[in-house]
């Protein structure tokens, strides 16, 4: 199969500055073949934890050794590290900055971790403000032909990478509680209460005072009704049959949802 | 040449959604070269007729033996069928919700249509509320590389495909009349009136009681002015030069337009 | 390396249009492993301008032999010439009105231009509102499959593309003054003044009565300050440190921009 490297920024698709990177990783990859897919550019700019929910939920969709090259990087020329990372069989490639707290997990699978070293393969002329394009994306097209990781740069422990807090579901009483961690293009509220920790699907879901049926997908509620569903990421998500649950109910990131599992409707 | 895959949804570029298909489809087409298109992921959310739209119109422009994935879903998860057709020498993957309806035109071109059946071939855990990941992605994947359209599942006859509507324009004494079907990025008001079906280009275009020249290109009219053109797509089209008709006259999908080929200005 | 085509247009990515292009190059080139980069599908309609300023930036990250197929093309279907041109060791295919100017520069490096005989190679039903596809995309496509530019048609005399003002920065008492040219989508306002002609970093820049320190990049100002730095393109840009500096200036293309490089803060 053909190396495959996927990118998620904050840039927006306007400036070119995507377009950039590709024509770097390219240039560097000089590998025929070379597979570049978006995972998105839209992450609202400097918004680290969208960046790390998004970039989680759509990576582990791709083959072993993928690369993939994300950069939300408020901090750029700062101190921050730059990082290379294998976890499990995929690589990732940006800031040292919580944006891998997701991809890295609670540790499980392995991991090997470097610190690049900006000067051993980047251009000269690194600017201070694109590491995106003169240091990631070298780094990333590095991985892509097969480069090894030591030669980034030295090793970093796998504690010492930044991670963003993240609260587990509070369980009482056979009620779980958890808040919204992602409001999608639909209007999807999506929750950090995974399906699996109630049991599977069923109960009864409450969000701003309202009680909604825990149902199998948007069609099985009534058309404009408000319902939960477990969604395609294993979170249950509060959702609007053929509408936005979030304009609906004025809810966003950070609203608090309450799941009773075996609360009959 | 390499096997191509186009992807059109309306899931917007923000979430990785399409991204996670994107992955899907590298994993299990396993090709070298796979070439992935995207036609566009901004239909509005559930709106099939624009999909449909949308679909007919960038599709015809790619290769015999390109696999089109389209994914307009309101009813995923739902009994609504999943179908994978050859019309002509391209392959269609998606809902049968209406969403071929301009593919498959009168039925001119041959066609061979399959009822997906999920359980041959996608992963166990395919979720309810995502079918373009679990399912059609899969299905996808399985065309480009080079499977029979018969493994995915029993033929469905033509006659039963689900079409939505699409009024013939109406043609008298000399006028023909038909309504907007589309508005572009432009502000191009696109109407269902074949530029064919008036004997080509001339005469006038009447909207909202205005009544336009029929050009031949936007400047062929005064910078700022209102005027009709055979669109694109062959069809006929109400623009305004440097500007956006639909923002111009507060017009949009279902105005009426009258043209009338043989008169003068 | 497989060859490569980026895209530039002001089409949207609603409509399928660019999908369309994307078709005809896949048709037409026959290559295997073609590379389609989209550069920008979001300048505003009609803006040749920030066309012209955004290929420039993107472009000069590709390898060697790249094709760039740009379309802003307000003139559509009218008189002005469709170009195909090899600048330095990149090609460049699209409308010859200004577009060009920046890759053209100062006429520095080798430049061949052809003026596109659209008979030559295009399909019989060239629509004339959609070069793009109908003309420009065939011609891209002949050049990426290794096709002469001669071929497209008769020479063009570089000194008879059309070039837009560009004036250069005014120099004065140890101040430099440029307007802004890109707002881009953090809200940085890149100006025309290369960090190069002050000399480096440093000194103070003012914009609408403030004045700003010059820095090394963005978290080298207090969190949510103006500051000045020299942008990824080697042009210094006012920016705000976790925000938009368009923004919180209300200032936008043509703001006027002061440097005093050796000014002490």
């Amino acid at each position: 199969m053909s190396p495959i490297v996927t990118l998620l920024t904050d840039f927006g698709l306007r400036d070119g500055y995507v377009g950039a990177m590709k024509g770097v990783l390219l240039q560097q990859a000089g590998v025929v073949g070379l597979q570049l897919v978006d995972l998105t550019h839209e992450i609202v700019p400097g918004a680290i934890a969208a960046g790390a929910y998004v970039l989680h939920q759509a990576a582990r969709w791709f083959p072993a050794g993928t690369v993939h090259l994300a950069v939300v990087d408020p901090g750029v020329g700062s101190a921050r590290r730059g990082l290379a990372c294998r976890i499990g069989d995929h690589f990732f490639v940006g800031p040292d900055n919580g944006l891998f707290t997701h991809v890295l997990g609670s540790g499980a699978p392995p991991c090997e971790a470097h610190a690049i070293v900006a000067s051993r393969f980047a251009r000269a002329e690194a600017s201070p403000v694109f590491h995106g394009r003169d240091i990631f994306a070298p780094a990333a097209a590095h991985l892509a032909a097969g480069g090894a990781l030591a030669e980034l740069g030295p090793a970093a422990p796998t504690g010492s990478l930044v991670r963003l807090p993240w609260p587990e579901p509070e369980a009482d009483a056979g009620e779980l509680r958890g808040s919204v961690v992602h409001v999608d293009h639909f209007g999807n509220l999506i929750t950090k209460l995974p399906v699996a920790s109630g049991g599977g699907l069923g109960g009864m879901a409450e969000i701003h005072g309202q009680s909604l049926r825990v149902l199998r997908t948007y069609s099985d509620a009534p058309r404009g009704a408000l319902l939960a569903v477990g969604g395609s990421s294993g979170l249950l998500e509060i959702a609007r049959n053929g509408g936005s649950a979030a304009e609906a109910l004025g809810a966003g990131p950070g609203a608090v949802v309450k799941w009773r599992p075996r609360e009959r409707p």
